[in-house]
């Protein structure tokens, strides 16, 4: 993919794994988090797989993903019970061994042996690491994400996901990011297709997206204006809004 | 994949398509309804992939899927405006012509004529359908849903989507509905890892799951057994309550 002013944007893919959300008892909640970060840092996701614990399809999956993108990022899988075999799925791709890290395996049993409990073999499989990966981390969350090449490994539980991915941010920013901007309007979708059309022609740069909103209170349609360019994404919903009746304007923003 | 008692399971895959979704716009909702919706039917959800809108990749995606699975579903991109183009995309998938359907085109105008509303050519676009399409639809819910050989076609806004996916429920129910028992727990997952591995194990029909609620009010872990003979999941779940301590289980569900 290339910006409008002819760079070429990085692109990212993400493989969220778990029988959970494809069984529908978990509501997938990481996807969302991880456009937005990396659509801030200038990074374009491409695609998302979601995909169940088998470990010959995980790894199947990864090395698709990571041929064909700038960026990879995985979801789940890294807990210490029997169906988490993300790690092992990973060293499978990479062809390489799994190892355990002495330094995760000490921040492990500081958690539990001043509490008294008992350090676990199940325990000490969340220290199993891929043979020759980096372990990221920063003075604030010292617990590490790993990563190979160009591969970032990351967990499941969203909260848990959002801080790793909070902690990568230094590690991804090259100072390319997108602008977004947003009009609220009362307008019928219909209505204003070929306006969005013409607009969308004339601002090859900019990114036009129409979103209903089924249900809403105060607007009926949301379009997006997204580009590198702030001026060329106002520019653009400038044109949009002169184009519509005062009255359907709802607000900017 | 083959069940507990031999039979073949049906398998589904689902595209999503969205550039709101992959930028984090919108929170993707339709993959946890729809996985629950096919795990009640029996059907397995074995993969989901989110695309951007573009027409080549819709298809070569959907073609991929379509040939590798028993039942595909693809959600977003049916609205009126220039970045909905699923039609578009799926006619090009199957190799076949888009045309207009005398009989939505009727329903549309039927919806805004009486209200005194211009029926634009955006509009009537929603009345574009692949050729040789069937269209599914029930008295209660007369807009119809496309459906090509063994692909569904959805919208992406959720209440839509659930809408008619409740519709198709009929065409797919074939009485090999699978069950789910949970319990949930004060367990901490490191330390029932070897037993929950010894119970999978010991029950090779059910599938068990075990997620860490981060941040609980009443419990720990929940532990999932899913299968399609209700009397196995519940002699796997009753093992491993027996196996941990009683005042370790918050409750059973």
């Amino acid at each position: 993919m290339t910006t409008a002013d002819g760079s070429a944007r990085r692109t990212a893919a993400a493989l969220i794994i778990g029988n959970e959300v494809l069984t529908g008892k978990v509501q997938e909640a990481n996807v969302a988090v991880l456009g937005q970060t990396l659509f801030a840092l200038g990074v374009e996701l491409r695609r998302v797989v979601i995909c169940p614990d088998e470990i010959e399809g995980i790894a199947a999956d990864l090395n698709g993903l990571r041929a064909s993108h700038d960026l990879v990022f995985t979801s789940g899988g890294v807990g210490p019970t029997h169906d988490d075999i993300t790690i092992d799925a990973v060293a499978h791709a990479f062809g390489r061994r799994v190892v355990r890290s002495a330094e995760i395996e000490r921040l492990i049993r500081g958690y539990h042996e001043p509490k008294g409990n008992e350090v676990t073999e199940a325990h000490l499989r969340m220290a199993n690491v891929v043979e020759g990966a980096r372990l990221v981390r920063t003075a604030e969350v010292l617990w590490p994400t790993l990563a190979l090449e160009n591969v970032y490994v990351l967990p499941g539980v969203p909260e848990v996901f959002r801080l790793k991915l909070e902690v990568l941010k230094d590690e991804l920013a090259r100072g390319e990011g997108f602008v977004s901007h947003a009009v609220y309007t009362q307008c019928d979708e219909g209505a204003i297709a070929k306006l969005l059309a013409d607009v969308a022609e004339a601002h090859p740069g900019v990114t036009i997206g129409s979103y209903l909103k089924w249900r809403s209170e105060d607007y009926r349609t949301k379009i997006t204006f997204d580009g590198p360019d702030e001026a060329a994404v106002m520019a653009a919903a400038d044109e949009f809004v002169a184009g519509i009746g005062a009255d359907e304007l709802v607000r900017r923003g």
